[in-house]
């Protein structure tokens, strides 16, 4: 039977049908509400689902949904989700989604099922334990030790706030010295903004308006590094070293086969930039000579969804 | 069947027989051989044994070792034992020792071996998961994930290595801004030595002569914070917030239950240490309202021969 999957961002929401071999039959994207809180965004969902299904959504065994922010999977409440309108106290997503499409409905963590595919179906499927490091708005990550997500009391994977750096910047979630501070793209981006205000003189602000962004995007980033800009430059630098500690940090500590990056940033800069935040780690680990392998996610953007599906079975 | 453990460390040799409840029949404690190389040291672990067992080595079932160093327990062997004499090579120990004793002898580290027995016989013994936090020469740790040490692909455990600081400090192990930089008792030393000749004033060096000691030892730095030492209680206060800043990263990535605090200094220092190591992490946790409980290894000193006891069994 074929099952649904929703990946649930802060700014739109991906919707994928997959057959039971995880291949992907059916595809819709639109944007998250920007307004009318919780019941609004479970309207775009069952309306992205009801689309990749093609209007058929009967067929379907099931849906899975990844949402950012604190996810409950046994309640199926999502609560403090600071991405989407008006979210913070728990709210019954699964019970709403599941009246609203006919459907049994299962949530997860947005970073924990983007991992769980890559670990059943993309780049970690032939390791047994490795670091899910997803570079995007924040710094999400998640672990698969011994072939299983570790998910401590519920709350494991906060790579992002791992300290690389003890007083120093100032990270969104408000501590201080945090790899989010240095690496997560909101984080960048206020330095960027900061930067300029102070008359450096950089193309970031340029680009993302010429393509019709309110935010640094992953593209807008991207573009600035081709086109030599110093101030992208130095902070997608910073970034990778900080990157490259909090890593080495977690592979001293676990000793893992392998680190899949992924997310946003991750998965748009690619290689290359595995590469660099490998090197990165390289001066930090304490056994040099059996570096875990670094490696991009595979299935990108489709992660995601893919993984919201395998929280349903078929 | 009894059983004999052996603690070599680098300044003495802790022997203990114990029974089958793992109560303690026998002890010893002899130094730590300065040259002669692994064949002194096997020369040194055969007495310390065999002063423990009264002269009757021949009722024990076996004899487990936890040494520092590069241990390969499958091959028996210990390599780059850095606070012992002339060890660099990997060593034969177990079947030497073993051949000197005639008995099996097994080997493991020396900081998993203590916080197993924390595990099995004290302050871990009702966590699933906790975080060994061997605070003592160096900073050393164990993890014990779902009622098992985690050993990931052999060499995990190097909290003392996670990086709380870029660009920080330079660590005894020639890297910079480790944790272990900050907090462990030998680099704490060489700050001392340096804040000294730079004309700051400390009693720590005249307690040590005082106390007939070559190193600041643990009484040493218990005994200047009593004196209210300027020197050692900024120094100290120094390493607690690193290792705050340590274990939070460790709390946000595993989310444990418990951090059991142990080593020469953790020991040493105790409970309202352990108590101002909880509230240095605190700040930098990410689920603040629920952080693992810190508390101090129940086994102290005989922690270490006791989890070579139980490498071997009854």
């Amino acid at each position: 039977m074929v099952r649904g999957g929703l990946d649930l961002g802060g700014t739109k929401v991906e919707a994928l049908v997959v057959d039971d071999a995880n291949e992907i039959r059916g595809r819709a994207r639109v944007p998250t509400p920007t307004e009318g809180g919780p019941p609004a965004v479970v309207q775009a969902l069952a309306a992205a689902m009801r689309e990749a299904a093609g209007g058929d959504v009967e067929q379907l065994a099931g849906v899975g949904v990844g949402a950012p922010g604190e996810v409950d999977a046994a309640a199926g409440t999502l609560a403090r989700a600071g991405n989407l309108p008006e979210w913070v106290d728990p709210y019954p997503l699964a019970a709403e989604l599941g009246r609203e499409l006919g459907l049994p409905v299962r949530i997860g963590n947005d970073v924990r099922v983007a991992v769980e595919a890559e670990r059943v179906l993309g780049a970690g499927r032939t390791y047994r334990s490795f670091l899910g490091a997803w570079w995007g708005t924040g710094v999400g990550g998640a672990l698969v030790l011994d072939g299983r997500l570790w998910l401590g009391r519920g709350s494991a994977g906060e790579l992002g706030h791992i300290v690389v750096k003890l007083g120093g910047r100032r990270c969104p979630c408000g501590r201080r010295g945090c790899l989010e501070a240095y690496a997560g793209r909101a984080a960048m981006e206020r330095t960027a903004r900061k930067a300029e205000d102070a008359g450096t003189k950089t193309k970031l602000f340029s680009i993302m308006k010429k393509r019709g962004r309110t935010r640094l995007t992953s593209g807008v980033w991207a573009a600035a590094l081709e086109e030599e800009d110093k101030l992208a430059h130095s902070l997608v630098d910073e970034a990778v070293e900080a990157l490259g500690a909090g890593i080495g940090s977690v592979q001293n500590l676990l000793d893992l086969d392998a680190v899949v990056i992924g997310g946003g940033l991750g998965t748009r800069l690619g290689d290359p930039f595995a590469e660099r935040i490998a090197a990165a780690s390289q001066p930090h680990l304490f056994v040099t000579e059996r570096p875990p392998a670094f490696i991009v996610s595979e299935l990108g953007d489709d992660g995601g969804g893919l993984g919201a599906a395998l929280l349903v079975s078929a």
